[in-house]
């Protein structure tokens, strides 16, 4: 048996209600981890760079084992650029390289950037046309229901490649499980963290970091997932808040290059 | 500044998806305070007599101390009867001392007698007629946003008297939020844990338990809250839910005599 653990914090009141969105943050751990995890995450959401949290929700659900899918965790490569501009542009670049219509991917891009105010979720958009697909708003798609398998070995595989940061150490995860979808061509995000300015483009055959993808000091971010057309929406939207996947740490000859950081 | 501190535990998926109600509880904390409580809470929903949680939220909402209305807790007696029989005629007594039509108060116990499951919050009944006013089903109406004032004196107040259940514990800081509504007439309540039969009826004057209101083994409580004729729903069902309410100790001469525990 497994425990989900999800937690979302706001500001201003609840996210329901129109509170900022501060943090939120998704686990699968046994039961042992269930409290310790539980209180991590409180803490992680009184002490955000985006401001303290004056709403937080936390909920815990069983998962049966025999309902998990494994799925092997995305090779990170990383991609040097000196400013937002450039990061952008090479970001559409590797969408349109993964089948995105340059289009979609330029659609996409501005769409992201003329956020007001961060998403909590992610927007579904057409990789044929860019046009935005759901109708979830500002609330976006929630990816919910994933972790990694061995958190050690994960840890010693991400700073084995320099990579020591929270926000790769989850976004990876997350990423495996979007592209893992046959609906999915690529993700396209960069954070809402005042402070975290790079960014990637996920494919179903790797996670590219991009140093810059925002300018320092922006707290509107968000994810964007370009989707096949005539994909099943329903399902997709089932399979991203629903299914219980744990991502696996690759085999040792399947790491990464990580030509540069 | 305070914090609010729900938590819901149920069985069998969420209570919004249907599951059996397992576990709540509601605390207003000091910063301090705000971790130790929400893990203590975790682990109470995962050890409850009633079963095992599949199911737990927490909430975490700031409070602001000007908007947080202090109340002198009820003082407490204690009736010692046979069995549960005689304690609801004891309460229904009890109930028509406090201004409860007997027609209300017979058909007020009926309707928690009838209960074929738990009710997760409270229902409000016409203390003239009996009649169900609220139409919130079988959710009920929750009290929340209270706590006791100075925890160490209160639990000394308790065992100074022989109280040293969390059950009276929470309930009577409950009660004492309830009846300070100018609505409620009176509050009959038993507890949904199958191994606690003691139940109470509270008044503006006193809190009265009965040492059985149910069969030993029984999983169905809940709680009614007799209300005047006439009485502002939506105002007492806001007062009820949102109020922050702080319950303190009464002072040493106004203790109850407890003439039996």
């Amino acid at each position: 048996m497994l425990y989900s653990v999800r937690m979302r914090a706001a500001q201003g009141g609840s996210h329901e209600a129109g509170g900022k969105h501060i943090s939120g943050a998704e686990r699968l751990v046994s039961y042992e981890q269930l409290r310790p995890t539980a209180d991590a995450m409180l803490e992680r959401a009184l002490s955000h760079s985006r401001g303290a949290a004056d709403f937080i929700n936390i909920t815990i659900e069983t998962i049966s084992m025999s309902t998990v899918r494994e799925i092997t965790c995305l090779p990170i490569n990383s991609v040097n650029v000196t400013d937002a501009a450039a990061g952008r542009q090479a970001a559409q670049a590797k969408l349109v390289q993964a089948g995105v219509d340059p289009v979609a991917a330029v659609n996409g891009m501005e769409q992201l950037a003329g956020l007001s105010s961060s998403l909590r979720g992610a927007m579904l958009v057409c990789a044929k046309t860019g046009a935005r697909l759901d109708s979830t708003g500002q609330r976006g798609i929630r990816v919910s229901r994933m972790d990694i398998d061995d958190e050690q070995a994960y840890d010693d595989w991400l700073t084995g490649q320099g990579y020591c940061n929270i926000h790769i150490r989850e976004a990876v995860v997350l990423a495996s499980k979007v592209v893992a979808a046959p609906e999915v061509v690529a993700e396209l995000c960069w954070s809402d963290d005042p402070e975290y300015t790079a960014g990637y483009v996920a494919t179903p055959v790797a996670y590219t970091r991009f140093t810059h993808l925002k300018p320092y000091g922006s707290e509107v971010g968000g994810r964007i997932f370009f989707i096949k057309e005539n994909a099943d929406l329903e399902k997709l939207a089932a399979y991203l808040k629903y299914q219980p996947v744990l991502v696996k740490v690759p085999p040792k000859e399947a790491k990464s290059d990580a030509v540069s950081r």
